[in-house]
């Protein structure tokens, strides 16, 4: 099957951010929130993302024009899902929210809709059934799209095997890379490796082993790397990776997120509220003098 | 103190390659090994590297002569450390050689001598009492010197904390990034990392999450990184990474361990050999088209 239309459920980061790479790419996208405000708010950060890409080079002003020219915004549901060829959801991370979403979709999608989930934490497997539609849902996961270009393709016990060519094509035709998880995995698999090295790191800081700075360079300098795992983890959100490193029972994981409650509750989320391990925007390890 | 003379124990890879940078930097190096056979391979290795920096533009021609004017190669012990500041050794590592050679090293070092291990798997305070001047001893690890250039510092307990700055300030002198590791913790800083990136990679393959290629693609595409953990595995070594794998007794390194040595029953060590996971001098993750 030809995919045209592409269906974003869900305006927030990474919404935005599938959305806009499809268009650039010569979809049809329409972006679908319950919020205008979100809407708005995408419209926005897909202006700042085109600038910054006609700023490096990397598209002109008349495809940037275009692009934002092939998007859709919508809080009409149905208006949204008309002719859509591939729907892809990233909606709240909880579980009760993506049933609900699935449910409303699965009823109104056209029957040719391919169904994928953004969801990062969770499994496809936990509401493919709510669509309705399960050997048609697979979990097709985008990291940040224009600097990670990876999209996991996983699908659940139930997917129809013949979606999987049908997503990777759609995958390189919006400039990333298809990576096949041969069966369902939390973290699919860069986040599983990513949780591990930043878990390694939060022993060596828990530990007294060494400071967050000589733990940075060292994988900076040896890697030759913009930036060390505790930097990873200003970029990504302390909240963000509280709740994941809080989720796990292991003692290594609950002292590393005690760790991190003490920067949350000093309102340091990271990067996003301008300080976490580091301050923002200069944060000491993008001095040249860091890695001395 | 002033480091002037360098001694390195043990003319392998590391020794030979901190031996050269310790010339190119200026130092007077003397190499010291038990076999003619291992100093004459040394020999020829330095000419390699420095053959190889010359064509990157990272060393003249004068630059390189002068350097290996500066290192003298011998069997003889005494020789070898009559006027040394600083020995570093990088020999077997079995502790009852790094023991032996240290109670040798520690009768006929001159008083000023600073002593430092390049132990990759043990502890300095696994052999520090051997040399009889503990207080003077201490961990100095370096990775691979021109490609990985951070030096671990790590004192053991016994270690005399006015070393530190000294070590610092040499490292630093012949190139290296020092980080400083607190207390003694196996796999110093960026080891322990890199091990935990191994063990996840490693659960994805023995759990049958994913293929070698979709695992070192998702770690390649996302950090535009130049290898994947089994890409790195094959240039470590696979009879290493089992070495270390197979020591931790957990059941997900002991599955990987058992995964491993299928390669090594078949001679597949990595790149050393010709194949490992891929096979060399070419190896698909090279290929441009890898990561598409």
């Amino acid at each position: 099957m030809k995919i045209e239309n592409v269906c974003i459920l869900g305006a927030g980061t990474l919404g935005t951010r599938v959305g806009l790479q499809s268009a650039i790419s010569g979809y049809n996208v329409s972006i679908y929130d319950i919020s205008q405000k979100a809407l708005d708010g995408s419209f926005q950060v897909m202006k700042k993302i085109l600038h910054q890409l006609k700023k490096s080079d990397l598209i002109t002003e008349d495809a940037s024009v275009e692009a934002l020219a092939k998007i859709h915004f919508t809080m009409d549901s149905k208006k949204a899902v008309a002719n859509a060829d591939l729907i892809s959801e990233s909606v709240t991370e909880e579980v009760d929210i993506k049933k609900k979403v699935w449910k409303q979709f699965g009823e109104i999608a056209p029957e040719k809709t391919i169904f994928t989930t953004n969801t990062s934490y969770m499994l496809a497997s936990m509401f493919a059934e709510d669509s309705g539609r399960p050997s048609k849902f697979c979990a097709f996961h985008f990291h940040d799209v224009f600097y990670s270009r990876v999209v996991d393709i996983m699908p659940h016990p139930g997917t129809d095997e013949s979606l999987i060519p049908i997503l990777e094509d759609f995958g390189r035709s919006i400039n990333q890379v298809p990576v096949f998880v041969k069966k369902e995995n939390p973290g699919y698999i860069f986040n599983s490796m990513l949780l591990a090295l930043i878990g390694a790191a939060g022993r060596l800081l828990t530990n007294e082993i060494a400071e967050i700075e000589a733990i940075d360079k060292s994988w900076m300098v040896n890697f030759h790397m913009p930036m060390g795992p505790f930097g990873i983890l200003d970029s990504i959100g302390l909240d963000t990776a509280w709740h994941v490193t809080h989720n796990r029972r292991d003692s290594a994981s609950q002292a590393f997120a005690a760790k991190l409650k003490k920067y949350i509750d000093q309102g340091k989320l990271g990067e996003k509220t301008g300080e976490g391990f580091y301050t923002y925007p200069n944060p000491s390890y993008k001095d040249p003098d860091f890695i001395k």
